[in-house]
C-alpha cells in the first residue's frame, strides 16, 4: 500500500530506544511505497497536535547516531487514549492528521501501556474503516512486556547495573574496616533490573544479597540476612529493586516505619537511602546507599552490543511486515533454541497491552534474598558484547537532527 | 642502590591508581637492582603489620590488567602517623620491617595525607641514618593536590561525570513537562569534580547551572537561579560539590534550613536529596536529585585513555628516579605549553602534604552558578581518548592477584 508513515516514541526512554528509531526511519525511508516518513513530537500528543518532523530532510550520518544515543530522540510521552466507544474525540483528530498526511503506516515504540495505545488506535481505524497498518515495537529497561522473550533496552540497562555493582563491589574492598552498601535498580512492579545485578559475579564481583519486588518483602529478615553476611566478612553489597514492598502490597521506600524502627521516613532520597538509614539504626554498622536513578537508563556509553542490534532489527522488520501487510501486532523477540540467537515474530497487540511479566518465583531463591542459575542463563546473552564509541573530544558524540517540521 | 621495594596505596581509590601500580611494580621486577618487590596490604597499615605480598609471584598477565581494574588493588587505608618528635613507636616498626626485608625504597601513592605520611617516613628514616628512598606517586579525583597540575584519577572521574551528566541531559527532554535534575558530585572541599560537569557541553548537553565549594551558597540565590532557568526553558539542570557551604563555613548538606524552610534535613541521602527537597517546596516544581557517589571514582569502564596513561607513566617515573637517587619527593605532572602534553618532574613532599589546591576563583563566573572558558580548556585534555575495554562475558575482566602474603 502507497501512502506515508508516522513513528512515534512512548513511555520512559532507554538507551537504545533510538536504535529502534534508526531501524524504522532507514527502512522506511528506503521503501518504495512509503511517500513520507514522519516522526511525531512526543509520541501521541505530537499525533494528536499534527507536530510531525520530516525524517528525509535529516542528514544520513546524523541518523545513524541515532544508534548510540540515550534517552527519545523525538520526545515521548505517558498519555492514556480513553477507549473510543467512549470518548472518539482523540481518535477523530489523529484520523484527521493521518488522512491529511495519507498516513497508511503507524509504528508506535514503547512499553504495554504504548501497546495499549496502538491497540485501541488499530481498532479504532478498522471500525470506521481507514486503512492504515499499524505495528508496535517493544521497549522497556524493566522487561515487564508480555508476549516477546525480553524487550530491546533491557539489555543495557542490566549491563550497566552489573557493570556499576560489578565496580562498586572492588571500591568496597578498598579500606579493611567494614561497610554495607545498598545500590538501588528500578523495577516497579518486576524484579529483571535488580536480578541483573547478579551478573557481576562474572567478573567476580557479586552482591551478597539482592531483593526484587516478586517476594514480599520482610523487613526482620533483611536486617537477619545483611547481619550474617556483615558477621561473615564485614563487608555486605545489596542489590534492591525500587519497588520491593510488603506483604500486604505497600512499597517499602513510601512505608512509615516509625512504630517499629523510631525511624520516620522522609521525603528525601529513595529507598537505597530509606534501607540505609534503618540498617544504620539498627545494626550500628556503616552504610551506603547508591541510586542507580536515570544514570542505567541513559547509561548509552555502556549499551550491549546485542541490544543495540536487536533494537534496531526490530525497527527494521516492524517495517517489513507492515510492507507485507501485518498490522495490529507487536514485534515480538524469540530465543532460539540451544546457543542463543533472536529472532523476531509477531504477536498481537494484546498481549502486551496493560500486562505485566514478572520473574518467576522458581528463578529466584527459597530465602527469596538472591537469583538462580536460571536467572543468570537467561540474562547474560543480552548483556554481550560492546559498541564502538563514538566520540568527540572525549565525549559521546550524539545524533543532531534538524528536526524540520512539516 | 641494592635492595627490595615496597609500594603502598593510600587514601580514597580512583579508577586509575592501580595503573600507577602497575608501572611501579612494572619497573621494579626489571629493575637490576631492586631485589624483591613487596605491595603492602592497606597501605601504611600493612607495613606496620608486616603485611606484604610477594609481587613477582604474580602472573604478568594479571598484573597488567591493573591498568584496567578500579579500585586500590593491594588494600588502602586512612592512617595519620604522629610526628615521630612526639611518638616514633610506629616508625620504629617500620622501620624494624624495613630493615629486615632489606627494604631501601618505599612508593607510596595517595593524596595530601599520604604525601605527609611520606615526607614524615622519609625524614625519620634520614633522623637515624636508614638509608631509604621514599617516592610519593599522586592520585586523587578531587584534584586537589598542590605541586602537581592535575592528578591521576582527575581525569577519569571528570570523564565520568561530564558523561553521565551529557546523558541525564538527554534523558531530561524525553518528555515535554517540566523537571529540575540535580546532579551532586564528591569534592568536599574544591569543585575540580563538579567543574567538570561543564565539559558535557562539548556534547551539546551542558548543565544550566553548576555551584562549587570554592563560593558561599546562598539558598535564596540557589532558588532564585533555578527559577530563572526553569521559567525560560521548563527544564534546569544542576551540578552540584558535596562539599559547597554557607558563608559561615557549614556543609549546605548537614545544615538544618528547618528555621527558613520549613524543611528539617534527615539523615536520608545527600545533598542532591536535599536540595530537591528545597526547590520542590519551595518552587513546587518536579524534581529529581541524583548523588554520583563511588560510581564516579569506580568507573573504570569509562577511564580516560590520558589518565591511565599517565598515571602508569608516574609509577615508571617514581621508581626510574629512585633508581636514578631521588627521595622525600612527590611525582609532580606538568603541562607541557601549547598543544596538550605532560611532562613528569618531582617537587618536595612537604609542597603537596597537607594542603589543597582549590578552583582558582577568576575560573568560576562572576554570578557564582558556573565555570569559565579557562576551566574548559585546563580540564578537556585531561578527558580524552577511550581505553581499549578488557571484558569477559560482556563484563570487566579486573586483574586476579595471588597476593602471596611472605
Amino acid at each position: 500500500m502507497t501512502g506515508s508513515c508516522v513513528f512515534a516514541q512512548s513511555g520512559g526512554p532507554t538507551a537504545v530506544i533510538n536504535s529502534s528509531a534508526y531501524g524504522v526511519i532507514k527502512t522506511a525511508l528506503d521503501a518504495g511505497c512509503i511517500t513520507r516518513v514522519y516522526g511525531a513530537a512526543n509520541g501521541i500528543i505530537g499525533v494528536l497536535g499534527g507536530k510531525l518532523y520530516d525524517m528525509a530532510a535529516e542528514d544520513p550520518y546524523e541518523l545513524s547516531l541515532l544508534a548510540h544515543t540515550p534517552s527519545s530522540e523525538l520526545g515521548s510521552c505517558r498519555y492514556k487514549l480513553k477507549p473510543y466507544e467512549q470518548d472518539d474525540r482523540d481518535y477523530i483528530k489523529i484520523l484527521d492528521v493521518f488522512k491529511r498526511r495519507d498516513v497508511r503506516y503507524f509504528f508506535y515504540n514503547g512499553g504495554n501501556d504504548s501497546m495499549d495505545t496502538c491497540a485501541k488506535i488499530s481498532r479504532y481505524f478498522n471500525s470506521v474503516g481507514y486503512e492504515c497498518r499499524v505495528i508496535g515495537i517493544p521497549k522497556t529497561i524493566d522487561n515487564d512486556l508480555c508476549g516477546t522473550d525480553h524487550s530491546p533496552g533491557y539489555g543495557s540497562a542490566a549491563k550497566y547495573i552489573a557493570t556499576s555493582v560489578a565496580e562498586v563491589y572492588k571500591d568496597n574492598y578498598v579500606y579493611d574496616t567494614g561497610s554495607v552498601t545498598i545500590v538501588e535498580t528500578m523495577g516497579r512492579h518486576a524484579g529483571w533490573l535488580a536480578g541483573s545485578a547478579a551478573l557481576a559475579e562474572l567478573s567476580g564481583a557479586a552482591p551478597d544479597l539482592i531483593y526484587l519486588p516478586e517476594v514480599a518483602f520482610d523487613m526482620d529478615r533483611f536486617i537477619y540476612d545483611v547481619k550474617s553476611v556483615y558477621n561473615d566478612r564485614q563487608k555486605c553489597l545489596v542489590a534492591v529493586s525500587e519497588g520491593i514492598c510488603y506483604s500486604d502490597g505497600s512499597f517499602v521506600s513510601e512505608a512509615d516505619v516509625s512504630a517499629t524502627d523510631g525511624f520516620k521516613h522522609a521525603q528525601l532520597g529513595g529507598l537505597a537511602a530509606v534501607l540505609s538509614g534503618i540498617v544504620k539504626q539498627r545494626i550500628g554498622i556503616k552504610v551506603r546507599g547508591i541510586e542507580l536513578s536515570l544514570l542505567q537508563r541513559c547509561g548509552a556509553h555502556l549499551a550491549s552490543k546485542t541490544d543495540v542490534e536487536e533494537a534496531f532489527g526490530a525497527g527494521v522488520f516492524a517495517v517489513e511486515r507492515a510492507l507485507d501487510g501485518a498490522s495490529g501486532k507487536m514485534v515480538s523477540l524469540r530465543r532460539a533454541p540451544g546457543r542463543y540467537g533472536c529472532e523476531f515474530a509477531l504477536e498481537p497487540l494484546e498481549t502486551a497491552a496493560n500486562n505485566e511479566k514478572k520473574v518467576p518465583r522458581e528463578w529466584i531463591n527459597a530465602d527469596g534474598n538472591y537469583v538462580t542459575r536460571e536467572f543468570l542463563d537467561y540474562a547474560l546473552p543480552l548483556i554481550q558484547g560492546e559498541c564502538a564509541r563514538v566520540t568527540e573530544n572525549g565525549l559521546p558524540r550524539f545524533a543532531r537532527l534538524k528536526k524540520v517540521l512539516v
